[in-house]
């Protein structure tokens, strides 16, 4: 039998009808919608974006996973084991399978690792990938800041990983986005203080979603709670497009 | 009168079908839709993306402007003042007016001028921004990349404002983004194989659109048509997610 397509499809960054029509199309006619949680309490967030706009789909099946919320190698090994074993085989029965994730399917998603392992488990399997709206554009949106324009450069870099070399970026990027604030906030808004560079910064929470939090003076929310949806932008703005004469880099 | 609200709707990169519904239900509610193009004989890329999603609206108005394909301010700045004060007059009529550009209105489109001179001129005018699928990730999904995961980094430049530095930046980021790479291609492919990561490149044209094309030797495109919406990644992806055992930077 012919192996089932495997789609990695993005549902945006929260607000459900910023999900794309090919999303809602995909994610209503594949035979199986693979779906991560974080564990068996959590309602999956791309679910909760998905799950209105696909609705009741006859014979259809929805398969949860659960992906605890670390960088472990070995607290993630078994959790994926047991999801790529769940997959295979209904790809080998021929049935196509939809892994669902919030925002792009190859930004810092859940996704990239199936999709890295998909390649080498079952190399005959056509995978598909439905790009989506990410949170990054989201945030630039919410905020009404522009990420780049004309001879604009932006820098996307994941705060959880060391901020270490922010002021550098900050001082060559006109934009630069760190995702994933989460716990290094403290740190992260240290680091923009440090090199003065704090004040061209906003941070933003959980965009487009209930509870959307947008704050321009950092030190508003260093003492509050830290969520993980978040995101610092630094937006220097002092190049941009065409008719700015400020095209030269 | 009260002003209308003026919305930035990014249409995505290209197929109709990765437009969000939040886009489709806005363009078929607004009084007025403004539409760029590079002349009259042009279609627009941005409309030709929308229509048939958008469809026959009874009394809806469909403004189109013309932005020549230049970065000279004193050709650029007489199409502008037409476009803002056909879009001015009817906002202060009480007319809703949706601007739409491909990709994302706050990545590299046309609408970031006409979002500032609006803040300016308008500063009741409430606007709203429609974030959209953009060429980036449409790119990574076509070409099967993933552009970031763990604690991998990703540079976005537009390679119209020079590639003098790409080498430093290639060796910095895991990902780097070139943009709207068209009338520099030489050039461009010229710097990455200088800095010996050409074979770390692909280059796509047309991202989900008719025509699309990716190519993996840069040589192959060299002497070929050059494309306006091309774009090259030079992916290195070195670092990747918590399971590679990579994740330190």
């Amino acid at each position: 039998m012919e192996y089932g397509t495997l789609y990695g499809v993005g549902v945006g960054p929260g607000a459900p009808d910023l999900m794309t029509l090919r999303s809602v199309n995909i994610l209503k006619s594949v035979d199986v919608i693979a779906i991560p949680r974080r564990s068996e309490k959590d309602e999956s967030l791309a679910w909760k974006i998905a799950k209105d706009n696909v609705g009741d789909v006859e014979g259809q099946e929805r398969l949860f996973f659960n992906f605890p919320m670390v960088k472990d190698p070995e607290v993630l090994r078994p959790a994926w084991e047991i999801a790529l074993s769940g997959i295979g085989e209904r790809l080998k029965e021929g049935k196509s399978v939809a892994f669902i994730t919030e925002g792009d399917p190859f930004v810092y998603s859940t996704f990239i690792y199936l999709f890295d392992e998909a390649k080498k488990r079952w190399p005959e399997v056509n995978v598909k990938i439905v790009p989506a709206v990410t949170s990054i554009t989201a945030v630039a949106a919410v905020a009404g800041i522009p990420l780049a324009d004309g001879a604009e450069r932006v820098a996307i870099l994941p705060a959880t990983y060391g901020v270490d070399d922010v002021a550098e970026i900050v001082d060559k990027f006109d934009t630069t986005i760190l995702m994933k604030v989460g716990k290094t906030l403290p740190q992260t808004i240290e680091a923009l203080e440090r090199e003065g560079c704090a004040e061209k910064a906003y941070y933003v929470s959980r965009a487009t979603m209930e509870g959307e939090k947008i704050v321009h003076d950092l030190n508003e929310i260093e003492g509050g709670k830290r969520d993980y949806f978040s995101m610092i932008v630094v937006s220097r703005r002092e190049r941009s497009g065409a008719l700015s004469g400020k095209t030269k880099p």
